[in-house]
């Protein structure tokens, strides 16, 4: 089978995931451009965020393979072939460093490390008040794989933790970790955010939740929470949050995702002292295990059985 | 029972110490001074780092009940009186505390989350490769309380996980938690350096461990490796870590603990870029829980039986 690996990748990066899939697809072709092939011998392309166009005009495309878990930039580009099945990439190696990153930040924010590097620099020895992880309540945003991970990882270093999903979410048999209270749908979104010291966002980016993160989520926390993006950038409203720490309201924000990546040098973010700027990385792909889960999937491909993780165009993840 | 209450604590800190003290001893007095009673009267002390010479000529003493977990500078006091017993501070809310600290250290050495908050200051966007956590191997230096119960939760975590005491330290029933490997002695203390990415340390501070983590100490770990001093800052000289940085060897270090605290703002330490300064904050005793087990020790000695956690003088812990 031809497979073509398309995307938007530095040369080295490239060169690292062609060479791991070509290892775990012995049997198969794994192509590093079009031209290597003929366009209707090409039956399932592996994309990182291809350029737009990139998969027009292969006929025989049965299945477009993402290596990253976000497909809100992919599903964005209107020439992507109509009908042909998506495939997130779900990774266990992936989810694991989004938990890691999820647990470092919270921790982080939870005993006032943030506030102590702050400290640091202005040479102030000061030791504030310590509080039990039970007294921290920690919300959830999303409940995928890596919001539902998170939420149970939290829950198990002993945080009061709540997830929240929009209400079109609901997918059998998919509830919330043990420990874990579970509010759905808009009207239980202020509500959860009144009652969280702490909220972390893994939401998918769909119209119902672009912009989610703005000034009446902000006005409903808690005076002193913090806000950990892992998600998207279209999430946030930059100003609200900006306005919401300035004024004391907010403590502290994560940030590992923003609305133009690079995060452009004239952003306040980059310089604010209550906010820490992420450059995406708080959960990269494992081309290890990565290259295998594509392997798996194209042998389902090859033996009629439906691929892993497939998108739902309509719900936009 | 007279309980005295004796510690260099700031006026609030030791308002609430009392306060909690006499909560949970109802049927005791829980003096704030000497002075408040005969001295043949007092059967007990609480002490947080009490002056020096405070408990001499208090003939009825029968327990001296340390709030802190480390004991090294009370029993540096000279004129403490000889033959009552001593206990250390052992309470799992602080114990907690400890592994929050360390965990957050490791992820954050792990992850690059130091490294990251360095390149934030120079607008650098910049993603540094991810390593899974059964890449990293971690050795937690002391097998106390806190040693354990911070060596189980990384290893929980997925990092490979060793322990190391001194010969001396081997205690009935004192084993590595489940999933750490155990190396013990002088003879076994290089070579564990040598195979670790990060060595945190918890040992107690006596003869035998004073000035461990030394020029020695540091060229035996792996390049780039890190260090997380939890313990007590004469576990460690200063200068040979400054060298191990600044030549590169080293990467980060997190220090909790100093030689001299407040740390004095002409140390070097303070605008270090990579070292992260805590005001001896790691894991603060927390007076709800720990008075309880004050109490607890109290009861004890009321109905004749031994204590817990009694300090060995000879060992120094």
């Amino acid at each position: 089978m031809n497979i073509l690996l398309a995307g938007d990748l530095a040369a080295a990066e490239f060169d690292l995931w062609h060479r791991e899939l070509a290892r775990a697809l012995p049997h198969d072709r794994v192509l590093r451009a079009r031209h290597e092939a003929s366009a209707e011998s090409i039956e399932a392309a592996v994309v990182a965020n291809p350029p737009a166009g990139s998969l027009q005009g292969l006929p025989s495309l049965r299945l477009i393979q993402s290596l990253w878990a976000g497909v809100d930039r992919l599903l964005a580009d209107p020439s992507l072939p109509h009908g042909v099945p998506i495939a997130r990439m779900v990774d266990p190696a992936m989810t694991e460093a989004m938990v890691q990153t999820a647990l470092w930040a919270t921790l982080a924010l939870h005993r006032g490390f943030f506030a102590y590097a702050q400290r640091q620099r202005e040479q102030v020895w000061r030791v504030h008040a310590q509080r039990r992880a039970d007294e921290l309540r920690v919300a959830v945003l999303g409940l995928g794989e890596m919001g539902r991970a998170v939420a149970a990882r939290l829950a198990a270093q002993g945080y009061r933790v709540s997830s929240w999903r929009t209400r079109g979410a609901r997918r059998a048999g998919a509830g919330a970790a043990p420990g874990v209270s579970l509010a759905e749908g808009a009207p239980a979104f202020l509500p959860l955010l009144a009652e969280s010291d702490i909220v972390i966002n893994l939401l998918p980016l769909t119209e119902a939740t672009r912009g989610l993160l703005d000034a009446r989520a902000f006005a409903a926390m808690p005076r002193h929470a913090g806000l950990v993006n892992l998600a998207r950038g279209a999430h946030l409203v930059d100003a609200d949050l900006l306005a919401a720490l300035d004024s004391g309201h907010l403590r502290h924000a994560v940030l590992d995702v923003f609305t133009s990546e690079p995060l452009p040098h004239e952003h306040r973010f980059w310089s604010h002292p209550q906010v820490t700027v992420l450059p995406h990385a708080a959960a990269l792909t494992d081309p290890r295990s990565a290259a295998g889960i594509v392997a798996a999937n194209m042998q389902a491909l090859r033996e009629g059985r439906a691929p892993s993780f497939l998108v739902d165009r309509s719900r936009g993840y």
